[in-house]
């Protein structure tokens, strides 16, 4: 059993990431941020749920929640409540740069290593992946590959980071989590990036969400607006 | 005139940091944080006073302060106010490691940096100098060298990382901060790591900073309880 500190937004990869790491015996520190990103309240409160529904059974999670808006407040991003309109499409299409926050994997992960070094885990987890890739430049495996570097020189070797996910599309990564011991409750996470608490069903995000689930031939049991 | 985004901590070397990027014509935006740590409190003084200086003077520089004890909780270090004692000795003497804050300038520089690409700023500065090296590991080149990459990966190559002092001494920096222009107000700098208001003398941090003034044959215009 190692202690490792993971990233848990409360959308369906990291919780998978959290499944994934107690069906290995791990034990998880799981560190929820809100940042004042619109859909902050719901994913938070996604993410509240995910560690519940895992304490409740048993496993070894613990949760940190760090309020974090005083460090985005001035930054520039449609996904903040300071920006604009949440643009609609695919996932990967070029208007979803809108939604991309400046740095923000980077500001996460220097935190939750500063917090892995201080409570002796050794490694920090990221739920990336291959989805992320075309639009979020802190989600492609060059950025990680920095990361590592940059983690290994700051804390001396002591934090490593993981990312299982990497590789992987959201199609796979939902029948991952499906197939755990225990499967990974999707009912409980949250993926729109709308300030609604129906999830909308247009924005980029809705749409990978319900390709997922439909290219595993499943209903998505999250509540939508309109099914696109 | 470039638009530049530097951490200002109130002490001698970000203060020196921001008197030769003005002097050398650029727009700065220079970002406190306060984070929990035992001179928090007196630093931020520092650097709000040292922000109203050059700018009493017509220098443009803009000040971001920000609030991060929630991010820096539950982290271990001598320098917070959760720590152990501030050990007394030289700045790279072994035991001045306990005042090392785990991730603290990767967290400072990674929302420097989403600050400096949310405004359109082209870098971001920090203060950081030889006598770093030995004690803190992000302080040291090689972090330096990890951090340029893992931005530039983050941020697509927008946002550069300059350390103009990074290979100076605290002797040398005093001496460029003495001979500009206009001289670095350094009786407003704080250095000291102690909750108290006047300089203890006898930490790493003080002990530095006055063998600086000595070498330099100067009376250090800061107040001590006891110049060691």
């Amino acid at each position: 059993m190692k202690k490792i500190v993971i990233g848990l937004s409360g959308g369906m990869d990291s919780a998978t990431l959290l499944g994934i790491l107690l069906a290995e015996g791990h034990q998880v520190h799981a560190c929820t941020f809100t940042y004042g990103s619109k859909h902050n309240k719901y994913e938070n409160k996604a993410a509240f749920d995910l560690v519940d529904f895992y304490q409740l059974k048993g496993q070894p999670v613990n949760h940190h929640f760090f309020n974090l808006e005083e460090a985005f407040k001035n930054f520039d991003s449609n996904l903040l409540k300071s920006g604009g309109e949440i643009p609609e499409g695919h996932y990967e299409s070029e208007n979803m740069k809108l939604t991309v926050v400046p740095g923000r994997n980077l500001i996460f992960a220097s935190i939750m290593a500063g917090l892995a070094e201080s409570i002796g885990a050794e490694a920090i987890a990221l739920g990336v992946h291959s989805g992320d890739h075309a639009i979020y430049p802190d989600c492609r495996p060059e950025f990680i590959e920095a990361l590592k570097a940059v983690l290994g020189a700051s804390t001396e070797g002591k934090v490593k980071v993981l990312t299982p996910l990497l590789e992987l599309n959201k199609t796979t990564i939902l029948g991952k989590g499906l197939d755990l011991n225990i499967p990974v409750p999707y009912e409980l996470t949250r993926t729109c990036y709308k300030d609604q608490e129906d999830s909308c069903g247009m924005c980029g995000s809705c749409q990978e969400r319900l390709e997922a689930f439909n290219n595993l031939q499943m209903i998505d049991p999250a509540q939508y607006e309109k099914r696109s």
